[in-house]
């Protein structure tokens, strides 16, 4: 009999059996704990599948070797220091890459073709025809080139709209610069007609999107943020957006979600709020891939590696 | 001395300039006459360039060899029983063909991501994900595979939704099916998670648009108008709406533009308004090809293809 498997959630009670019960079809085999404050459980528990997990949740499992998160982000978690010194293993589904490269080429060319302009002068029942531009004339500059971000290159590329991109590492994908560094960061941006955020969250990356780099954008620049809502600095943003430097905004992501109903940027004009739409996970194909990890686990005792808790991805 | 080359449009006096000045960079040497009711001009007149002429303008031209529009659609030049009988010719233009590939992109993309629910519901607060499906299970169909037709699809298949298509001809395009006859519509329909509509307007196509067939798309489907007003039966528009037999419409056409300001439609709900900005004539591009027509004829006397005045286009 393998030890149980800990589900820890801070979800709400339907989502959290809808995940038990994708995870159960996934593994047929394996008892899956939910709410595990049995002293017996959680002696013996090896493996913690985890959503946003409370924090202090992941405390007192003597026995605990992995971290396998349901989500690819795993920034809140790294930042709770009650959690043990195991690797934490953050999803990676090739599908989200997809969905996210759809995403960010409806948000570009949304931009791109004035369709925020258009709604609000609909409103104002007012005809008023912008000048076209075509995709080779729009630059747009990528932050943050992983599986989404050259996913999304890829497809920009595709439609038309000549890209650079800006990461850690620096490396170059198949026809798109790569930028690196803060010099870096100065060039990309100075090209990026259309900006998209799509970092992971961490120290180094946490209000990334601050008053000096929209102050180094071609002014009206588009930003479309599918990263984190912490890395806009939302004060700098309202100021670039009253002053023209951002012409208008994509957010799907906010610090607290749902974005509370009196927050001010529901009606900030210039502001387009999406919620939390970009990439969603899908419970089977989460299920699946946890499931593959923890058969190998069981036959081989193999972990899969662990983020970089330095780097924080 | 070349014989003038007549410039009949209904255009506002500016962009009549503009058009002028586009044409004589074009053509230096060639003597292009506005407002020509000089009656020695008419006279000698063998090529008139057309914008949208005034009923009846294009009468009293004994030598007139061709009419050359500067538009693509011919459909109210053709419905002016006073114009000669002479080739009338069209705008093919390759780069429009591209940018309504951006355009029909755009627009598909934003019923796909749900943009039009999400900019609804940021009016209203409302923070409420819709599941995310991907390009591969929404089907596109698209009216009238032309070169735009065709761009588009082939767009549309990279980015990687399913496109079937129809056309008077039923030609097979790489990679789509394409549809014909009244039977070949009802099949292209029926597999229209969203429509676009690229069609020419001739009298079998007007009002193509119409109760029949928004009863045969999947319930809830995407429209989008890209072709002509008068493809579209308005009051049956309104009713699949209210029905929901159409999801939402995104409409880029009207029988009246500028859309009246107190038209229904700025305000109805389902409806996106766009001020006919799909795929607008480049002026230099299309006065590069006209002057190219020009001189070929001045060359060789080779009048180009006219449009099939029985098909429409």
């Amino acid at each position: 009999m393998p030890t149980p498997l800990l589900l820890e959630t801070s979800l709400g009670p339907d989502e959290e059996a809808e995940w038990l019960a994708a995870l159960t079809v996934a593994m047929p085999d394996e008892a899956i704990i939910t709410g595990g404050d049995d002293a017996a459980i959680r002696r013996n528990a090896e493996i913690a599948i985890v959503a946003n997990p409370r924090p202090g949740s992941l405390q007192d499992l003597p026995r605990l070797r992995w971290v396998q998160s349901l989500w690819a982000g795993v920034d809140a978690l790294l930042g709770d220091a009650t959690v043990p010194d195991v690797p934490v293993v953050r999803l990676v589904d090739p599908s989200l890459a997809g969905a996210m490269a759809e995403a960010v080429a409806a948000a570009v060319l949304y931009l791109h073709r004035d369709l925020h302009l258009y709604a609000s002068q609909q409103r104002r029942r007012e005809w008023r025809p912008h000048p076209v531009r075509s995709a080779d004339h729009r630059r747009v500059t990528i932050l943050g080139m992983g599986e989404m971000g050259r996913a999304s290159a890829a497809l920009l590329r595709t439609i038309g709209f000549p890209v650079s991109g800006w990461s850690r590492s620096g490396a170059d994908c198949k026809g798109v610069t790569v930028h690196s560094g803060r010099e870096g960061l100065w060039s990309a941006l100075a090209q990026a007609d259309i900006l998209v955020n799509l970092l992971p969250l961490t120290p180094t990356t946490r209000g990334v999107l601050n008053r000096d780099v929209f102050g180094r954008l071609p002014r009206g620049a588009g930003l479309v943020n599918y990263g984190r809502g912490a890395h806009v600095v939302e004060a700098d943003l309202l100021e670039a957006l009253t002053m023209g430097l951002v012409g208008h905004a994509v957010l799907d992501v906010f610090e607290n979600e749902p974005l509370p109903v009196d927050h001010r940027l529901w009606a900030t004009h210039g502001v387009t709020i999406l919620p939390h739409v970009a990439a969603p996970t899908s419970r089977s194909s989460a299920a699946d891939i946890v499931a593959g990890a923890v058969r190998t686990y069981r036959l081989t005792g193999y972990i899969p590696q662990g983020v970089d808790r330095t780097r924080g991805y």
